[in-house]
């Protein structure tokens, strides 16, 4: 297989540069600004001006003078200055026309804080529908409408247009999400927990502004060292996991952390083939986000916790874990950790062993993880931390203290600061309990030191560092293109369909997968006894016989399959007692093509491929072994196409069983490479056409490595859905 | 199958009371209390007496005249009183001493902090069992060595004796746990989250106390509703299983929540079987603390998460939850957390629509989750909670609160309060965020409404509740006896151990499943040609012919498998023929005991069973599909023997694949019943005979429902470990 070149795909800059100005407006109007304490319209005005927003604030309502000091204007008609931004507090209605007016004025970025759009159905869906409108007509950039509104903390900016209660302070997270609500009770958290915001998106019903748009945006701020993301539900699959690779590879790869909820049921609903009926569970969506390089986290806890280790952007160079501790039950906690996270406890140098042996305790424990004993001050902790950290098998430390009588907390978080400060490898600081540790975590904080409450937690959160890490040194490949005969698929297609049949019989599949280049076993069509023996003889004994025609799809219910036929008199035989039977079942009249001769294959081991068109998310490819134990066990593997190059053995490497293909028990490997080619023409095949609406190849079976694999069977489904 | 009745093993009261005056002792004595700030000498003295204890404390030291204004004696021989419970901080090499004199004067119960014991290794292992013995020999009490001390919060009591940093605020949660250093950092979180204790334990190295003593002690104590439980290493797998079961049984079930770190190795070590190859895994520990009705948790957050549930001691009837909520993401995230948890959302009846459509604004989402929208005060929450909580479908509510401009956080609080009161089912709050919903937290802490800071940690604790009412419910069988010839098994391995074997050859091995009464293939053994014919004929045919001889384990290799002779002519070639090939192969002199003629079974489901002996645990079993899928997706499920009778089942419900044994697509579903029936004559096999070391029967060949399974090979391993 010859390898594309590495694709060098940095953030698409003029898009984020188009957003620039929605975060540092020198001008803001606030359409719907009130005097009345605890309105929507009066939070705004408040949290702009007591939050030291640095440009101007022009309120707009005809019928007040002032407000928080701030002069009201009439209109926006009336406001004698370029608004760089708008933010509207109207009633729904009202706000078409605002947006015009303002646009005709020269605004071209708009936050719609204003709900009774799309979520209230009915009307409100046409309202929206006019605004987007409006937003592509004009190039207008419009968060909202129905949400929350937008910050940004930076110094030269301190924008708070929204109705959150609070500014959160400043800090390295940017966030976006499609849950207004949800923003208000993740602010209140963090500041309990002392987080902090760059920027603050909460981006609503997303008419005119995308949740890809607002990804690109974060990621061109130099003030953001990671984005965090809340989403019910993805626009445009291939959009977004494009965006977020570029965002995540290059020079300065940033990490995006997200809670996906809601199921994508829709896929799963009325599926014709096994792909499609496996397609429509989250697991998907575990799959696309981790196509697009997004770390997936369960809950807003292990937002922040992942978010937080982030604080220090070093990345480790691999995931030997050293761990330092004052007491055994925490260390063994985070071994369990460790393990479970798929890292590994580095194992250290002599040298290391003999420094730590030098300078600890005889009681402590000196191999991984190091055990400085319970009465340990900051000293012991200097020591350990000095030996462990110039250890060549080292990547990263996780360091846990337990607040015991004689330990000095803060000393020791003094300690970790400074080893963070000349190791250059990421340091993790475990501080556990919550009151008594409380100055050191402060300090560590202060210091840009990753710190947990708990093993468990910090592992964790080294584990997704690890794996971001990974990510980010892995090839951007392209997507390889194969000379293939398109024309002739399309030709298949229209005639199929101008003979009203979406359901490929499995000749025409075949025929589709073969102008693929896919490796398809030699048939050929016989339309009389003769002409059958001579295709077998010519393809070679023995051989199977499958009737052919337009309604006939399930052909062994009808006797129109036979297996194991070797010599041409058996062939001969097997069709005219074939074409009898099947007329036989179905009528005399039925239509049928002749009889489809294939070399019997080889026993290999059976895989199946698939696709299935997400409605919202687009095609998705589908890899599992074959059997009933892919179905009932749903050991299977998405991507949504198309498919990087080095993406298929990805896929195939992502099913729990990989090891049965891999030689398990002394069995030879499996032919990998083939099984990913396939993959890749599949990738192709569904990019190029968009009206296969579902298909499967079952079984593809697979040799030996080497040795390739045959398409055995298959089924296409055209469609739109 | 006739059901052995269901037993009643309420918690042995008399253990539990020998344990009392441990936790309640009226008079203590403080073996090497200590003036000097900062040592765990002071620090107990100190913790007694500023945490109010109500009893009598004697420091015990010869060089101070008094403690805290508490007047010192010189020795314990010195108190002039009865003396309860001995909390002992002294050099380990004075332990035994100091023990034996306070037992001398009658004192049963003692906490020794002292480390230098087992922990670390050498002189210190011989210490501990001295002192272990010492506390056998005088039915002694011994909580430690090496430990943090214990603490009990009853206002009658009002106990510290750690060296802990702060007495914990009373509560409902009894801790016990294994490692002291972490003990402090929980003991530190508690109290910065406001959790409070009812009883504490820091049990050390248990040389005379273990972990079931101690759950017995909270068992029986009114005060502790929830028994939380940190533990490395269980010691008594079959005891720990059998206490907890009565504790979470019965009339008043307590819930036992736990941290197991730490991963069993030594049972995969040198494993001779299938078996034993996979029982090495945490996987066990998940089985056995399932099979006892132990919650497990991964980490300190969860416990305490966990624990905060059954501050409601109200057990859900069902799964079916309703959630009501002011905002649509939180919600959604409710919906996915409730659905991973294999919870169910409740159908709310018509009344319960109608009400909900009466009382709440037109844009409210009715159906579950209840929507009130964003700008909802107590009083929405109030019709919306009203209606809900007495719908005949709903067995628990979550109610979800996020802090918006409008919200009245502490109102919303009090209505929840409220709706508990009268509703009588489980409810939870999740208020979300941590400063601006603080006051309500606390409105329902004090109301004992569990309360969680967002939606996947409540449903979490909420499913974890559910599970535990469900299994609360669940009859506790009882070990089912079968009529078996045990004798005749002892004798077999009395014969080959004498032989010098360990591993049984399949001749002896299905002899041992036949005195069990497993249904076994049928077979004869045939010393010559003839014989053989005359079995054939007798058995059915076709048959199988296996060689059997003392050393001859490999039989196929040694050419000594024959499939499927079906007379018997071709019986009497086969039997010459292999006599003659494996004397070649093996030698002329090798030892042959003759040809195993078995019936040629139908071919069934393949599944395996089997047993492997852990040194700590004990013997554990399992069950599992055959072939190679098994073992590569690990997928087999284990439990401790003996097994109830309704815990065979379960443990073929416990494998993912359990689908492929229940009629997946369209087959006949298999006859559970009998592989149950193996899986409970494996369980007294294996119970009644500590010599077998590791067994597999594999495959057992298992038909339709009704048509029974039959054991086709077997493999049997005696030895001690």
């Amino acid at each position: 297989m010859t390898r594309t070149p590495v694709v060098d795909e940095r953030p698409q800059t003029e898009t984020a540069g188009k957003l620039e100005p929605l975060f540092a407006p020198h001008v803001i109007a606030v359409v719907g600004a009130s005097r009345t304490p605890g309105s929507v319209g009066n939070a705004i005005i408040s949290n702009l001006v007591l939050g030291g927003y640095t440009g101007v604030i022009y309120p707009v309502n005809p019928k007040t003078k002032s407000i928080l000091g701030n002069r009201c204007v009439t209109s926006v008609e009336a406001i004698d200055d370029h608004v760089d931004l708008a933010v509207l507090v109207i009633p729904a209605p009202h706000v078409q026309g605002v947006v015009q007016a303002c646009a005709d004025r020269g605004t071209k970025h708009f936050v719609v804080i204003s709900a009774g759009f799309k979520e209230i159905g009915g009307e409100g869906v046409q309202r929206e529908a006019n605004l987007k409108a409006l937003a592509q007509e004009r190039g207008l950039t419009i968060v909202g409408p129905n949400c929350l509104g937008i910050i940004n903390t930076a110094p030269t900016v301190r924008m708070n247009a929204t109705f959150a209660r609070d500014m959160p302070v400043a800090g390295p997270f940017g966030l976006i999400s499609q849950s207004g609500a949800l923003c208000t009770a993740l602010l209140d958290y963090a500041k309990g927990v002392g987080i902090g915001f760059s920027r603050f998106v909460s981006f609503g019903n997303k008419a005119a502004v995308t949740e890809t748009d607002l990804l690109l945006a974060l990621a061109a701020d130099p003030l953001t060292k990671a984005i965090l993301m809340y989403v019910e539900e993805l626009s445009h699959g291939q959009q977004f996991i494009e965006t977020c690779q570029r965002i995540t590879h290059g020079p300065n790869p940033k990490p995006i952390i997200a809670i996906k909820t809601g199921r994508t049921q829709e896929g799963a609903a009325a599926a014709a083939s096994h792909t499609g009926s496996l397609a429509g569970s989250d697991e998907v969506y575990d799959a696309v986000l981790a196509q697009a390089g997004v770390l997936r986290v369960e809950s807003v806890k292990d937002l922040f916790d992942c978010a937080e280790v982030f604080v220090d952007p070093a990345l480790p160079h691999g995931r030997r874990t050293a761990i330092v501790t004052n007491a055994g039950g925490p260390g063994i906690m985070a071994t369990d950790a460790c393990i479970r996270s798929e890292m590994t406890l580095s194992k250290f140098q002599e040298y290391t062993l003999k420094s730590l042996r030098y300078q600890l305790p005889p009681t402590s424990s000196l191999k991984n993880p190091v055990d400085v004993i319970g009465d340990a001050k900051h000293d012991r902790y200097r020591a350990a931390l000095d030996a462990v950290s110039a250890d060549e098998g080292v990547d990263q430390l996780v360091v846990i203290v337990t607040p015991q009588t004689m330990t000095d907390v803060t000393e020791i978080a003094d300690v970790i600061r400074e080893t963070k400060g000349f190791c250059g490898k990421p340091i993790v600081g475990c501080l556990m309990g919550l009151v008594d540790v409380s100055a050191g975590v402060q300090l560590l904080r202060k210091s840009g030191v990753p710190t947990y409450a708990f093993p468990e937690d910090a592992m964790r959160a080294v584990a997704a560092k690890c794996r971001f890490a990974e990510w980010t040194r892995r090839p951007l490949l392209g997507y390889r293109q194969f000379p293939v005969d398109a024309a002739r698929v399309e030709a298949i297609f229209d005639e199929e369909l101008k003979a009203g049949r979406t359901a490929l019989v499995e000749l025409k599949a075949l025929e589709v997968f073969r102008a693929y280049g896919f490796p398809i076993v030699p048939y050929a069509l016989a339309t009389s006894a003769i002409e059958a023996a001579q295709a077998a003889a010519q393809i070679g004994f023995p051989v199977v016989m499958k009737i052919s025609g337009p309604k006939i799809v399930h052909k062994t219910d009808v006797g129109g399959v036979r297996l194991n036929l070797t010599d041409e008199a058996g062939v001969r035989t097997a069709y005219d007692e074939m074409i009898a039977g099947v007329r036989g079942k179905m009528g005399a009249d039925t239509e049928i093509w002749g009889v489809l001769v294939q070399k019997m294959l080889p026993r290999g081991k059976e895989v199946i491929l698939g696709m299935s068109r997400d409605p919202r998310m687009g095609p998705l490819l589908m890899f599992g072994l074959g059997g009933i134990y892919t179905e009932a066990l749903k050991d299977v593997a998405f991507r949504l196409a198309p498919i990087r190059e080095n993406e298929a053995l990805e896929m195939i490497m992502g099913i729990r069983s990989h090891k049965l293909l891999r030689g398990f028990r002394g069995e030879a490997p499996s032919d990998l490479e083939a099984i990913g080619d396939c993959l890749l023409r599949l990738s192709q095949l569904v990019s190029s056409h968009p009206r296969i609406r579902e298909l499967d190849i079952n079984p593809l079976l697979v040799y030996a490595a080497g040795q390739g694999c045959m398409v055995a069977d298959a089924r296409v489904i055209l469609g739109d859905r």
